[in-house]
């Protein structure tokens, strides 16, 4: 009988917005797998690793940040084959995923290289569109608003189509594109009502006006505009 | 000095997906808000009953259903005055808030009433968008994928433009409008991606084909697309 592969979300980064069904998954753990750079820092991991069990066995999985994809998806390919050969031995493996499993995240490249061979179960978390907009404290959508999520690297074309059919939107991983999208939102007249906020829920984190943001942006930044058109809210 | 208002994310409605820090925050409330229908249900409160103190007052917010907004909108009134009223006695008030506080919530109908004069927080937490992509199994959006959530009950050709733009659709609220949005996702030949979800993470939760869904459907439901436009997920 294989073990289950569960997928955990650990929030934004505060482990005290993590779940408590992750925190009690995550305590009873006898396998944990997680991303890390090729240092070896896991973000998600350190966010957890007040909770890991000592006795906990560990899969590191070291994701090259190149920009071929290639290097990446063979780490993957190892990753999940060490996570498969536990699997084997009865025991679920714990991956440790930063925000949410299925939302951005690099757990789903691992989901799919093995949800066909085992029972798995997704333990959502808080992602970082909301974490952001509690730190800024800027409501994001409410009632009939459409909400657009928007990785940075887009071109700016696309982005501004997106942009405009939006009632509120989050550029995520707003990182080095900074500059573009700052130009972006000033030609659309959105500037001064864009938030910026970087390491949300974490002690360093940072909520500043569009104009002050720092360029280049750290890589766990993002941009909030509610374009507000529920008009009961202003 | 006055107390400080706190919007809690409950999340989607497993106890168990509450946060640590919204759980500790409840078991300390010694006031506790939250909106409820007219018959004194409350999904918020339900989701916290067994964290809530015994000696924690509460002031309930009965929010008439109607399809008239004024309505609500005095009961939101009277609800911020009633909380201002607690505030002002030096004690904080926790607001319940199904999901996430600024996630197409009540809670800013609350907020926007009372930000300029009390100190505020919120506590994010796990929204339906993240809880439904769970039970369903199903990787919502990976690397530069846009993901646009679209409320149910926009009109069939804001709906499809909205669709089309995107990498990954969530539909929230879909309810009495499932009929129309089945009728444009087949004319979109998106039918077979799509999945329905109802009640994400409770007892009651179902997954099912978008043509095997109940029409109308509950309340809490929701349907997924996820287009898959990263290669390296198929």
């Amino acid at each position: 009988m294989n073990g289950k592969l569960i997928g955990v979300g650990l929030g934004p980064g505060d482990p005290e917005l993590m779940t408590l069904k992750a925190h009690r998954v995550i305590a009873n753990a006898a396998v944990i797998a997680y991303p890390a750079l090729e240092n070896g820092d896991s973000f998600a991991r350190s966010i957890a690793a007040d909770v890991i069990p000592d006795a906990a066995r560990e899969i590191t999985i070291h994701i090259p940040m190149t920009q071929e994809r290639a290097p990446a998806q063979a780490a993957y390919d190892r990753g999940a084959a060490d996570i498969a050969a536990a699997l084997e031995t009865g025991r679920d493996v714990v991956v440790l995923c930063e925000g949410d499993p299925f939302f951005y995240g690099s757990f789903m490249y691992l989901f799919t290289r093995l949800a066909d061979r085992f029972t798995t179960e997704i333990i959502p978390g808080v992602t970082s569109v909301t974490a952001c907009a509690a730190a800024a404290k800027t409501p994001l959508t409410a009632r009939n608003d459409v909400l657009t999520i928007i990785p940075g690297p887009l071109d700016s074309d696309t982005m501004r189509q997106r942009i405009e059919a939006a009632g509120a939107v989050a550029i995520m991983k707003v990182g080095r594109h900074l500059g573009k999208i700052r130009t972006l939102l000033e030609q659309m007249d959105l500037a001064p009502r864009a938030r910026y906020i970087e390491r949300a829920s974490l002690p360093s984190e940072r909520v500043l006006p569009l104009s002050e943001a720092p360029d280049p942006a750290p890589y766990f930044s993002m941009i909030l505009i509610a374009k507000g058109q529920d008009p009961w809210l202003t």
